[in-house]
């Protein structure tokens, strides 16, 4: 059986950890033919002819529509800058490619439900890259919530905060141009979106307020550009069923690198987890004795699952990259048409509708139902 | 010189409390004289006889009124359930005493507005028991936010959790009749809102969302009633200055016992507390070198005031008692006319009028500005 | 029903938490007569006469003798400087005195045999004052291994570090003395041994490693003074029956402040607990669900017996101070013929005990086996 | 540039996880030639076709003496069982290859110095798996230690914990055999003990306990059989320079799942790691003011190297298979004359003589010098 025959676009951090994913899934879980690493696009033909040799694909190219009349590509990776998002992925369905795209979908709500109607017209495979989602852990998270471990759920929170934007006197730069989005809206609350739509499915209702820690920033010449979007949003929200959840992205939170904190209380329980530390999780139940009822901290373990398929024993932790690894096994499936778990485009379009629905709350400073799609 | 002349009333978890403190405050801090225990009222006069024995008060009353009669008394301890508040608190006042209230002021907001009045015309000591706010570990991040540790702060969070109503089969209780209050909002966000009013004054504006985790709970007849107020409550909020916050309170949160949790994020750093570990704090600072920053943990230690009064070693805990008696010498402070750290009826009576616009916001679903007062 | 009579010998930081603890206990525990505070002893008249005004004591007197005469003296809290504890606790079991000392017994082995001989004597109630064991946490983990919560225990560590020597520029003292004892062994080591005594009973065997860190340290007059003791034990040691165990001990370990960290495995679980966070344990069970087998952080709550006396709710948190007032319930119960648990003094002698024959394992290298008594 | 031509003898675990390692070593790094996967090794024909397919190797083989004899291959994994290692690390070294192999070097003490003897004379890169020193935590503590962020070391605790044996009703198997080694000693404390290497250089002297959490297991028969060997080790050590040290190691530790835990005390700080969270570290710098001392937690990051060839971001996480790609460019920097960091045959040797010198140590109930070798 030959494999997969793997095209993809961008070699940057995203379209390393697609190379990656694409090298190593076969080995990580033993029960896939091994892609055929077929074409790269990158637009500076030498760099593209050096990240082929060292990711491994037989050949590179400058122009990414090579990739989309090449017959030996199956599937192809999109990680290239957001704007660039839909021309290339709406070009590679229309090619009868399979599509694996980085989040977000694109810039703008109109492109994002053009990627939508593209993928459905075309009855490829078309999935954005919400790689939090494939963490062992929130796997399980699924499945403990789903066997009603803590009974029904009646609150939830979840928070998102790094600090990259934290800097008051870093350089103005293009993540603070209102033309490149809404700030932590857009850059950030699609991950925990993402992990909501995969635990509880979609958000009803909404009210954002959002903040501009720093009304300015320096530029290179001396003087300073004002900030047009929001580091920070903070949102009330009702889930599928009217469940009341916070949801809070903070991309200037000084000391925050990765995290991605989920609280879920339930009416027998609760369950708490923090991407920085994502290798555990933590559990309440009440079915334990009242006198040792507490917090239990659970480590991942093979029966953890997919764990097993990259370490045998518990506790040594997987890293960030493994969870790409999965996510592309979970692409793999959905070309083999068996059931997967990933956001395909049409549930990707219902996360950034959830997301322009906060922002026109916050402008119009009112509560706004989240179309259901 | 002798000490102030105490009476007390109520008996219960708090009065016992309050017992404890004026006892020990003398013996704690070395450097006030130590208050007489003159006398104490409890409803049931036999119980009030054994309590005095208990707690070393000189004499007993079932009638709280003996206490606003006897030239012995200074200073009277109101710990009696909520709704005897506002009619002691002013008949001790107009009595001439001192007051110190337990939280919160009163059951309705003309009620607090009386009591604040009173105290103004009084021109006596009136204090309300927010105690959190005497815990070592706050005074020092009012300090450091002073000194300016973390720069400006631009965003603030707070949850306080406790699980006392989260079990869905608990019978139902006065704590779910809508005539006991709002439910989680004024149970619960008066705590976090002398929190945040003792770090960084008074709230703005506000929207609240409320839930309510079950419909209603069992009766002892077998039967079922609705519950009428909510458990939990998310609010959006604008600090004075417009800084953007957000409250979570929840007391059906299965796991948390005494959470108060607290983030604060500068522009040069950030703060972390949890009031289930009250013995330490977190502080990120920007200038650690690149490499080595990170959370740092914190315990409280003599040099943070007066811990060193309670124990002259760092990282040996004081626990939620102690609290108490460093608000007893507080209040000391005051009826000395020396300056002191407590919420006073003026601000007590601010923190009731936030909590009612949140209830507002809710009803109405739309944001609700705060009095200044 | 009179109350016990109470004299204080000593009044710095021991001295007074024995005061608060006399003060408070009846009030905290509900069931036991409010002792009578009669009399405290401190060297200085002045001073004396201060402390009793603020400690709440009827006379006062700078010669400790005047105590054992009192007729109105029951029993006699010892807290002086540990070279003291013999003779003033000799005295004054053989003046018929009830007898609560603070630990260590005594700085010489003889000493602390005399004072244990004294006691059997006296026929009266003689503690030595190890506060660690009267944690609710520590008793529940006492009743948790007696119900085989962990299955049958095969291996223990524990860790007691703290940081007050850990300065190498911090001005020699008498704690580095050879005169003034081993170092960390009985100043430090004492301390888990009575955990460990609490837990498991007595020790069978030790071998010792002790460290210096510093070789010597500055005089005031500019020059060094060699120390002549060790800040750092290792022990290597069999516990009752065999069982293999870790006891480490270190005063200049910096960051620790007041760590008392016990691991605890079993054939069924393990047992955390920490002093720092001296509100909590974490316990792992092979009885929950494999897949969410984790390390619980269980919070004290008031069915951890006493914690109930002090405050009503879970996770509140009790402090250094009240372990105080639970040990001297403790003693009032052992002098009223009660069953009681502390450290009396035939115990506190085989503690002791324990220690020399660490410090003798050390100087001969080699494993020693301990007297049974 | 021709990538190195690698041969791969086993395919379990370790074996896929060096497959891993070479699949990706080139596109992490991006500065090295990709390899070229020659050949796998594995007893089975069929097994071996099918994971060299999995794993990207052009040839297979049951024959593990192929690789030897292939002049394509100029290094050789070896992941086979431990017993193993010594014969085909020594037939590839004379072979004229370089060699990366498994830990622990071999079973038995002779076989340790026979492979050390021919790697020597081979003048081959010869390179143990002791991938724990890779994190690059513990590469930043080895760069903060040169640095003398905490001053001088005055004291190292070290602890490596796991379950696999704990179940005392889990078949016996050949881990409780005598001729499979010393039980934790061989199987466990090699870890912790090139990670004291790696840090501190080598142990001087040894003090070891071992213990026997159950004396027999069951067979599949029915009846039990006695365990051999101890799954408890206790060590009292002196490091180079005489720095007293503890070093556990419990491979029958209830809910320790992948903990190597650190303590390393200085005379101007501390550290702290466990691998169980393997991607953020402690530190405690007396350089901090006073009143804000505190352990920093601190997650990695681009800034500790080589993290950033991974994850652009910090707080992301590294996973342990990502260990043993750091460990292949190491090898790989060996190999091509350049410095690097990971333990050869020599120090192997070296870690071996301390394990050995442990159960002696144990056996004669006395200390033991470690020859320096």
């Amino acid at each position: 059986m030959a494999g997969l025959g793997v095209g993809l676009i961008g070699t940057g951090y995203m379209g390393k950890c697609h190379a990656l994913a694409w090298n190593n899934v076969a080995a990580i879980f033993g029960d896939v033919a091994r892609p055929r690493l077929v074409r790269l696009a990158e637009r500076n033909s030498a760099l593209a002819e050096a990240r082929a040799r060292e990711f491994g694909f037989a050949k590179a190219t400058s122009d990414w529509r090579d990739l989309l009349v090449d017959p030996d590509v199956d599937v192809v990776s999109v990680t290239t800058p957001n704007q660039f998002h839909a021309d290339m992925a709406i070009a590679a369905l229309e090619a009868g490619k399979h599509v694996w795209c980085e989040k977000p979908m694109a810039t703008a709500l109109a492109d994002a439900e053009r990627m939508e109607a593209a993928a459905r017209r075309s009855g490829k495979v078309a999935v954005i890259g919400y790689n939090y989602i494939q963490n062992p852990v929130m796997r399980h998270l699924r499945t403990l919530l789903g066997q009603g471990a803590i009974g029904k759920v009646n609150h939830v929170r979840i928070e998102m905060d790094e600090d990259f934007m934290a800097d008051p006197e870093a350089p103005f730069s293009p993540k603070s141009e209102a033309k490149g989005g809404y700030g932590a809206l857009d850059d950030f609350a699609v991950h925990p979106l993402s992990l909501l739509w995969n635990l509880f499915g979609h958000v009803e209702a909404v009210i954002a307020d959002l903040g501009k820690p720093y009304p300015d920033r320096p530029l290179s010449d001396g003087g300073r550009r004002a900030v047009e979007n929001h580091d920070q949003a903070s949102v009330l929200m009702r889930l599928s069923g009217g469940i009341p959840a916070v949801l809070m992205a903070n991309r200037a939170a000084w000391g925050r690198k990765g995290r991605i904190a989920l609280q879920i209380f339930g009416s027998h329980g609760s369950i708490l987890f923090d991407q920085e530390r994502m290798n555990e999780f933590q559990l309440y139940r009440t079915s334990d004795p009242a006198t040792e009822q507490g917090f239990a901290t659970v480590l991942t373990a093979p029966h953890h699952k997919p764990y097993d398929r990259f370490i045998p024993a518990p506790g040594h932790s997987l890293g960030f990259n493994d969870l790409k690894v999965i996510e592309c096994r979970e692409l793999m499936a959905a070309i083999a048409g068996e059931p997967f778990r990933a956001v395909d485009f049409a549930n990707g379009l219902r996360i950034e509708r959830a997301v322009h629905a906060m922002a026109q709350s916050f402008r119009e400073r009112r509560w706004v139902e989240v179309a259901a799609g």
